[in-house]
């Protein structure tokens, strides 16, 4: 529901309690937090960034509201002296991150918080939990979009999303990666997303006869009418709205395009081209969908389908194959003193770092990235982490959606294709520097041995 | 972000678009569209309704707002008059829903709207964006609770869940289903729910020395604090726990738990107990997370692993296993005359309807339901579907959700173990009545036949 409610609760109960021991511990020194991919989930070979303009309005504005403090000292959990403490803080810290629409893979920071460790602690819950749900979608967009060749994919995804918020990110990470619009009204008004929409099996049923259905939408739309022609049978359902295009085309009239939404839509597109072809109208365009996914689209596109465009809901809309990434926000450094986490499985690189990619001498094809310590540099490479927030502030605009957006279509065309592979992809090339390795090293060897003494 | 702005305009395009059609062809009389889910997802049996609040609180509210009507205006694509009509639109219908914490299965309607056609139509999108969402998460996490047994089961999801509205949501739906509590500090300030909380591993290696880290959490918490144990090596963690609870106990203080939340869960808890019941320390609690889910719960359960409560985050928060259901809002009568669809296994049930749950004489087991015509009674049964909302207004206040959660554990007693099995369940009985049958051949006949026609 609409609230002007703060969101800095937005968090888990131990960022508190933490807090609050850091506090009392006096442990106020600066540390630095990581957040990257452990591994790809299956099919995946890049991620797509998406969500830093959302975190970086949350670090701005972050403050608990007096109910929030209200709340927390009903809990009888925290002290009074952490309480107005907790009542006065803001984020001041720095952030660095790959920016949005960019690719980034396994291991790389998308993004290093360096802050007070209470501030960065605290807002570890709402930057994973923003840049997680949007880069998973953006990937899964940007696979659709790929797998969908020179035809066009819409976003109908809204009433299947989880919520909201996720609603609203989802219409925008596909924009991100290259979907063409979406039906969600609230996103195209707040993101500036082109619309688009057809009509739905319920506008049909509620004629007597389907054709009156198919008559009095195009009365009210001649200029972009798609019609629905799956509520019965869906051949029958192209023949009338081939009678409709038919009486429109005698009054001047294009109809836009037809749509169908269950059956064999591989089958049926065939069939339905046909009607339209052989009268002559090879102007109406074909929309599929109804439970498609990247794995369809490329089945299509490999067979010569004749859609036109596709609408994907569902399954981008929840990352179906993977709704959730294997993310982590890490300390890797703490009042100058670099960290590895020594779990199984779960490493982690020390220090403060940069992600330098690098493309072939022409600039047409990505090479490989290097994860280095911050302050090195890396020769005819593109340096990916950008500083942009300095003690709680925004340094400068990020760029808009579309400049994003096309920056994205622009860098996947240099991906190479078997990193794009819808199945099995290969993964690319990153490697470590020597410098990074060896901090590695020190670090796990001098933290084995404090935890043994 | 937080906003006042209005949700109206959270619905797709062709809502608005089918809207102006049906205004334009004088089409406004009463529908009534029915939700429904219309297949079992693997490894679920029944679905537990949830989100209805959030619903009800949307339709109230319901107002396209005056920088809503200036976007779509600059769409071009609606007329003055229509957007005159839009502008003052406000919900007048009648909503029937199973309560929040009931059951529902398969084809039954879990919740009904009648409305004008243009009002029932655009509120369809954020009606299966909500109950679609929560339903899911409600369902799993009783798998989640089921599962457990006797430990208990808290919510640790909120950075992996699909944005705000999603956290928010999924610790209300999963305390709904009988979890014990959530860490998301925001969803216990708004929906009263338990706070939980550990700690992580990011403050363990902030310390030099794990034993550090231990003291000076205790010392900020000595009555509630469990120790995460894992960061370096598990039993040495341990260990360390223990050393710190001998030290809180010769104060007369007791350490309440320790965390495991890597490694091999099952075989780590029965040496981390042994390390503190050797000790005398057997009140210390042992809490496992970690990629956790009911499947895991399940084993632990059976093999009797002795962990006293889980930590259950992100495969719950997006319903890993099935993040989206096959749910429906169809529309099933309009002006008085009864409707289905007849798309390939997409067949709807027409008519206004009643659900009716039938118990065993003792009222010990949940038997079958009925699905009937609304105007149906059935002797010895409860009607499902309660009359919450008349004329837009919401009649009385729902149950707290402390009354539902407490409802549908009572519930969930009653149903029978084949049903809430955890793989492979059998499917509960769900009849139609002899009317209901009748009224769906004779309305599929007439379709069939106008159609042709």
């Amino acid at each position: 529901m609409p609230t002007t409610e703060s969101l800095a609760l937005l968090t888990d109960l131990y960022q508190l309690t933490m807090a609050q021991s850091y506090f009392q511990s006096q442990k106020l020194g600066p540390a630095t937090f990581s957040l990257f991919i452990r591994s790809y989930p299956s099919n995946r070979g890049y991620f797509v960034a998406a969500g830093l303009q959302d975190v970086l309005e949350f670090l701005e504005q972050f403050k608990v509201d007096a109910a929030g403090i209200d709340y927390l000292r009903s809990r009888r959990m925290f002290t009074d002296d952490f309480l107005d403490f907790l009542r006065g803080l803001k984020f001041t810290g720095e952030i660095w991150a790959i920016p949005e629409g960019r690719f980034f893979f396994k291991d790389e920071p998308v993004m290093e918080v360096t802050a007070p460790i209470v501030e960065a602690q605290i807002v570890e819950t709402f930057i994973i939990n923003q840049i997680n749900f949007q880069s998973l979608i953006a990937t899964k967009a940007a696979r659709c979009v790929h797998a969908a060749g020179s035809r066009s994919v819409v976003d109908f995804s809204l009433r299947r999303t989880h919520g909201i918020d996720a609603g609203m990110k989802v219409a925008r990470s596909s924009y991100l990666a290259g979907f063409a619009g979406t039906s969600n009204v609230r996103a195209g008004q707040r993101y500036g997303i082109p619309l688009v929409g057809t009509m739905a099996h319920s506008f049909v049923s509620s004629f007597e006869r389907e054709i009156e259905a198919f008559r009095a939408f195009v009365r009210s739309f001649p200029n972009h009418s798609t019609l629905l022609i799956d509520t019965y049978d869906t051949l029958a359902g192209a023949r009338k709205a081939l009678k409709v295009a038919k009486e429109m085309a005698a009054q001047g009239l294009h109809l836009q395009g037809v749509r169908i939404d269950s059956g064999d839509l591989a089958q049926l597109a065939g069939a339905v081209r046909k009607i339209f072809d052989e009268a002559g109208l090879n102007y109406v365009k074909l929309v599929g969908s109804g439970g498609l996914d990247e794995y369809d689209l490329a089945e299509f596109s490999d067979a010569d389908i004749p859609y036109d465009s596709y609408g994907v809901g569902t399954k981008m809309g929840v990352s179906a194959d993977t709704p959730w990434s294997d993310i982590a926000y890490k300390l890797v450094e703490y009042d100058n003193r670099p960290i590895v986490k020594l779990s199984p499985g779960k490493i982690s690189l020390p220090g403060k770092k940069q992600v330098f990619r690098i493309c072939d001498p022409q600039g047409r094809r990505l090479q490989k990235d290097v994860i280095t310590l911050r302050d090195e540099t890396v020769a005819d490479a593109e340096a990916l982490l950008k500083k942009v927030m300095s003690e709680g502030k925004v340094i400068e605009p990020l760029p808009s959606l579309e400049e994003s957006r096309s920056f994205f279509s622009s860098e996947f065309a240099r991906l190479p294709e078997a990193i794009k592979a819808i199945r099995n992809p290969t993964y690319y090339r990153v490697e470590h520097s020597a410098k990074l390795q060896n901090l590695c090293a020190a670090v796990g060897k001098r933290i084995r041995r404090s935890q043994n003494s």
